[in-house]
């Protein structure tokens, strides 16, 4: 045994939260489709800073105040604001430089409810290599935060949240103890050689199919395709200092 | 698309309930290792009615009233109590007609937060086909809640629920939408060739280990070894006369 191995657990749900987050530094929020993907695309492409809010109101009120605002809910874009949570609509070269409100059904909820945490990071399939390897470095303990849907399990967080549970134990400088952990773990490995053919039941994929997000989806099931790390500072999604050292 | 279809759905905790619980008849309460496999257990062996109650104090007061009592927290028997949850103590030919108050650290818990739905049943591995069997008869939608540990997911509890998840859904009479009953059934098609195997990691089989209870959870493991459906009746979980009928 490794006395000095720490823990790296996944929680099914925001609901859950208060159950699992006493033992751990860092908090990973995960919202695969598509608040954290979004959150991580936007972030790379030279948004300055992404500000989570829980509600609509909230996110008028900073409209109001003249920054840009983008709300999602039930997979759509809410009236009256710019854009929801399509990756490709964080991507946009006008958004470089600028701060952007965001508000979604359930990812930006997960950040509400992590936000006490010592360190919050954001991770989704998209910088699952860069996240899991920072992860690694920090030799913390790691809670992994499934945004869900509505408070439930959903399958594609899981996986995501399973990825990395596999990246930490490979390095064998971390335990899983839950059975949320190997439960996570063991689904990730069954869909890891074709993750968008294992979520064709899922609930989400369903609606975002219905939705025509198809193209969205297969952006946010593509593993490592952004090495970026944002991370919530004084309310604000911001890229971590860390990476920028690491890329000059 | 079969309209008639009705649904099966998982939840994998007894704090998960309020988000799941509206739109079913029969909630199926499974605490696989071990209240309601004891449950089963006693029923099946003679029992007159197991009295599940939440607290301690709840069945010590019960006890002082002259009713054999049973109680257990975290693997263990509750000092000043006849037994704890062991299926074999449940099958104690002295129990015979008997009335039991039990309490445990989830099962008996689940069963009170289930409590107000039209008809609560007992599940675990050991009356899974004659449970399986009869809510196929029913044609009612059916939600099974993993009791878990302390509120947390567990493995064993999903395996159970995705084994009947997998059975109602071969019957063609019923559909699964939740993202945690596809989750369920894929674990329990993946553990289902050696359970006892595939829960050598589960956080709960460490701890019944340790207390040396390896003898219960080799039994609770073992499927349809028993042929009752336990229902809650009055605050009683008692013999379903649909059972009776049918072995007449």
């Amino acid at each position: 045994m490794h006395n000095k191995q720490v823990l790296v657990e996944v929680c099914f749900s925001p609901r859950q939260f208060e159950l699992y987050k006493e033992q751990f530094d860092i908090c990973v929020v995960i919202d695969v489709l598509r608040a954290t993907s979004a959150i991580c695309a936007g972030i790379e492409n030279g948004v300055n800073s992404i500000i989570p809010v829980a509600t609509i109101e909230e996110a008028q009120a900073l409209q109001k105040k003249g920054y840009i605002a983008a709300a999602e809910r039930n997979g759509e874009i809410v009236e009256g604001f710019d854009f929801g949570n399509s990756p490709y609509a964080f991507m946009d070269p006008s958004l470089k430089g600028k701060d952007v409100v965001l508000s979604t059904t359930n990812g930006t909820q997960a950040v509400h409810t992590a936000r006490d945490m010592e360190t919050v990071v954001i991770g989704s399939l998209n910088n699952l290599e860069a996240l899991s390897k920072w992860l690694i470095e920090q030799g913390k303990p790691v809670l992994l935060l499934a945004s869900g849907w509505k408070n439930k399990f959903n399958l594609e967080d899981t996986i995501c949240a399973g990825a990395i549970v596999d990246a930490l134990l490979e390095s064998r400088k971390f335990k899983s103890e839950e059975d949320s952990s190997i439960a996570a773990k063991f689904i990730y490995r069954s869909a890891k050689e074709n993750i968008f053919s294992f979520l064709k039941a899922s609930s989400h994929r369903r609606r975002l199919r219905r939705l025509n997000l198809n193209e969205d989806v297969k952006f946010c099931l593509t593993p490592n395709n952004n090495r970026c790390i944002p991370v919530l500072k004084d309310g604000a999604i911001v890229k971590l200092v860390h990476e920028e050292i690491a890329q000059d």
